[in-house]
Parts: structure tokens; sequence; C-alpha cells
């Protein structure tokens, strides 16, 4: 195994979140190359200064001369022909992603790559921008990371992706795949649909309906512009999950619209979104607690991870 | 009538909306005093140099006195009272309000002060904060500023409000008290609903997911942060049209569900929000066209204003 601080990561994919990862690393001086499939693409990242290339052999080859941790940064539904490629060119190499849905890829690694060392990841950030253009260094400052901790994880690739999350600024949330594909649904899958929901009725309404929008329909269907193949690519693959806080979500409207049919209220619905709005600015008001007393590689080191994580504390190495 | 533009206002309630407007009216040198029933405001606000007071019945001698025009704005559960002192005190002064529901409020003031002048108003701004300290002299910049607009009202009234929205930095959308409450429920109360379902939602899972928590929770779950109680008033005092919008959206979420479920796609709904979503975008990114050729006072002055409204035009002066 190389020396950790100085092991070279490859990015296959330069979209907001591979191309911010890669600009990130290349400012911190790291060995970081990249792979994209558009021309214009890689065009606008090497003329920017990064090592990049349309030619994914080539830069698999390279990964695996260099013992590179390789990161997914494709769309998932892209994933599969470049898990086969990198089955024959790069077997060895330590695989990581920046996927959304965490169940659904490692379905696909494990299909297309059956014998890959692969610890999944998950930066909680974004924009409603895509693109090389939209790419930004400082993407991952101060956001949570999830990576991928099981009882079967092994630490040395654990710490060798977590290091990768960690250089980019950004706080390491240990979890479990089904864990994070929940939370996934619950706080950003969810909010999509819901975003989708309200901007569609209200846009539905009238010209003069959007003249008089404000904050409230501004933020609330910020995320709605986000490219609709990106959003159902995202969605679709945590369908189960999604199902689950869907109906919750219906669950909710459908007794604030009975209550306020039969009695003229809506403090239920008004006092329980209140509340776990309050909850979540406390979470993200305060500097999050660090996960301690943990040495990973340790007896049980992954499941005091997942535990603390639960209590919403973070690595921080 | 007094000369329009050193028109004195009177300003009761001095919450976010209150507050703001007589701060706004101040910085401009007219001549602006308020009424708040809490001491602890009125003194907030009188060491901050307004003219501010806890007697209603002076305040209102005052306005009758001065011939001022009296803006509504307290929440719409505290309106009754204050009219019945409106009508005993100061029965010929012009009445204008800044509360949400424009239906409703003229149902309030029709049903305690049946004579009054009065041409209602709603400027769309406002934050989750509320209160003196939250006040804010350039709230109103660039805001819509709805001004009720029917064939009955009188032009000298309707132009002595829209005056004092102009005074703001505020922009004009003349509409009928229906169409804007129609309007109000799809883009402000349906989505203080939406954003309440998916925090709850999303805060019910655990607390690792309001710590994975990023933007599209943050954004989307905004409003849900506003006091309760002011939700609820603004919500319930529109519920007829709160209903329509509000079912609207389950059902658009139910067939979701059914779609996602059945053929595990989302794509109709993504799509509609993505769609209303821009054209949103539209309207709120370009300068609004004004609403040109209409003499207010001329033959279907107020019907025009209304059709030019709904082509998203805004009447500036």
């Amino acid at each position: 195994m190389s020396d950790e601080s100085s092991r070279p990561v490859c990015v296959l994919g330069l979209g907001l979140i591979g191309g911010s990862l890669l600009r990130r690393l290349d400012a911190d001086g790291a060995t970081v190359f990249g792979y994209n499939r558009s021309q214009t693409t890689v065009d606008e990242a090497a003329g920017d200064g990064h090592d990049v290339s349309t030619d994914l052999d080539t830069t698999l080859d390279r990964a695996a001369d260099e013992d590179a941790v390789i990161v997914l940064a494709t769309p998932v539904t892209a994933l599969g022909p470049i898990l086969d490629a990198i089955a024959v060119r790069a077997p060895q190499c330590l695989l990581t992603d920046v996927v959304s849905v965490k169940e659904e890829v490692a379905r696909i690694v494990a299909h297309h790559h059956p014998d890959a060392r692969y610890v999944g990841g998950h930066p909680m950030a974004g924009t409603v921008h895509s693109g090389w253009r939209a790419t930004d260094p400082t993407l991952f400052e101060g956001a949570m990371w999830m990576v991928s901790t099981h009882d079967d994880t092994d630490p040395h690739d654990w710490l060798a992706v977590a290091r990768i999350a960690l250089a980019t600024g950004a706080l390491v949330v240990p979890a479990a795949d089904d864990a994070h594909d929940r939370a996934a649904a619950a706080i950003s899958h969810n909010p999509h649909l819901t975003a989708a929901a309200t901007a569609a009725v209200g846009g539905g309404e009238s010209l003069l309906s959007l003249r008089l929008a404000a904050g409230s329909f501004r933020d609330g269907t910020r995320v709605a512009g986000t490219a609709p193949e990106l959003q159902r690519a995202m969605l679709e693959a945590n369908s189960v999950a999604l199902l689950n806080t869907l109906s919750a979500t219906i669950d909710r409207l459908v007794a604030a619209r009975d209550r306020l049919r039969d009695h003229g209220d809506v403090a239920a619905l008004v006092e329980a979104g209140h509340r776990a709005r309050l909850a979540y600015e406390e979470i993200a008001g305060e500097e999050p607690a660090p996960i301690t007393g943990v040495d990973v590689g340790g007896d049980g080191w992954a499941q005091e991870l997942r535990r603390q994580a639960h209590l919403a504390r973070v690595w921080v190495g």
C-alpha cells in the first residue's frame, strides 16, 4: 500500500461533484487525474490546468500503475460500463464513489466487478447547476461526507476514503448503506418531490400567482430547478426508501387537509413541521461533536462509528 | 382630502410588516405614527426615534384629526376590536391593511365598520423572524404589493394606498380579493404546508438524517421555522382556497407515488415541477413590465388594471 498522504486519486466523471473534487485536491497539491467522456468538459478542465483525458482505458492503466484510489463520479446510470473496464484494467485499485444512493451503487459494483475493493461514499453537497463551469473547489467545505461503514469494511480502505473526504474540507459521517439511503430519501429525495409538487401547483394557477410569489415559493421550490434527468437518476435509484417517505408525506398532507376541511385548523402539521425545523436548525447551527474513542480497525470499530454517527457526531480523523 | 404627498400614515401593529413600513416611511421624511399594544415593542420603537404609542384611542383621535391613512398591520385575529375602535373614533379615515388574506379581512371590516373607506393591500414580503428587532426599512424594496382593485373601488382611495406601497420601494399588483387569495394559497400558504410535511418526515427519521441534511432540506423547509401561531392565522384565514391547492398537491404526490411504485419512475412530477420552476425564474428574473395606458378613475380602469396584472405586469404610478 502506498504512503497514504501521497496516494494518487483518479476521478472518473468531471461534473459538479467529480470536477469540484479534482479541483480541490489539485489545489492542495495532491496527485489527481481525471476522465470525462465529453471532449468539451475535458478541454475546459485541461484549459484550467488539470490532468484530464477522454481516454478511459489509458486513465485506468495509469490508475493501476500508480495504485490510485478511483472515485466514481458519473451518474448512477453510467456506472456499469465503467466498472466493466475497471475490472479488466485496474482490478486491484481501491474504489469509492460520490453517487447519491449507496445500496444501488453497491449492487452495481458487485454485479460488474465482484472482486472490487469498494468503500462507498456520498458528499452531501450540490447546487442546481451542473457541468464543469459550475465546479467549485470549496463545494465540500464543512459539508457532511457519508462513508460506507459495515462490519466487513476493510479499515485501511475505509481510512483511505475518509481521508479523501477530509482533504476536501468535509466532515465524515460513517453509516451503513441502508441507513444512508433511508436518510437520503427523507432529507434529500423526498424534498425534491415536494418541491416539484409545490412548484407545479403554484405555477398552474396563473401568471398573477407567479408574479406574487415571494420567499416561501422561491426557497421551497429551488431544487425543482435541477435538471430533470439528474433528479430522476438520483430519485429512481432509491425508489424503495423514497416510496416510504413519500407515503409518509402524503399521509401527513391528507390528515392536514381533512382537519382543515372538517375543523378549519392546520395546527398539527404546522406544529410538527416547526418542531422538526427547529431540531434541524439546532443540529445544523452548532459545530458537530466529534466521534471519540474509536481505533479504526480495532474490535467493533465499524459498529461504534455507526453508533456515534446516529448521535449526529462526525469523524474528523 | 389632504395633499397626497404629505398625507400622514398611521400604522396599527408594529410587527415585522407594520414596523418595517413605519421605519421606511419615517426614513423618507413622511409623517407617520404608530400603535402597538405591547409596551416592550413601543419602547423599542420609541428608542429608535419613532412616534409610537400603546394608547389606541389617542392614536385614532390623532389619525382622525390629521386625516391619516390608517394601515391595519396586526394579525387577522386581532382586527375586530381595533376596527370597533376605528368605527367610533376615526370613522372617516381611509383604511388599508397589510394582512395576508383579503376576502377574510374585507369580511371583518364590513362586519365591524360597515361604512369604512377601505382598500385592502398585501405586501409579498416577510422573513421567518418576527417582532420589532426583525423590522427592516428595506424589506419592501422590489417586492410585489397587492392592492385590492374592484369595480366599485374609489379611485382616489386606491391611489392613496398604492402610493404608500410605492413609497416603500414596492411595485403595485392590482387584483381582486378572490384572485389574490387563490394566488396566495398557491404560492405562499400551500408552500408552508409542504415545507411542514417535508420537515416533519425528514426530522422523524433520525438524528443521522438531520446531520446529513443539506441544501434541499435547508431551503425546502425554511418557512416551517415561522412561528406556528403566525402560520396558523395566515393559513386558516384562507382555508377554502388552501383546501383546493392542498388537494391538488396531494393528487400530484399520490400520482407520483403510484407511478414510482408500479413503474419505477418519477418523470411526470419532476418534469412538471421543473417547468413551473423555470416559468417562475423567468418571471422573477426579469424587470416586471409596467401596466400602461390606464387612467385611474377613467372608464373601466379597475378592470383594465386587473387584466394587465394577470399578464404579470405591475403598476408603477
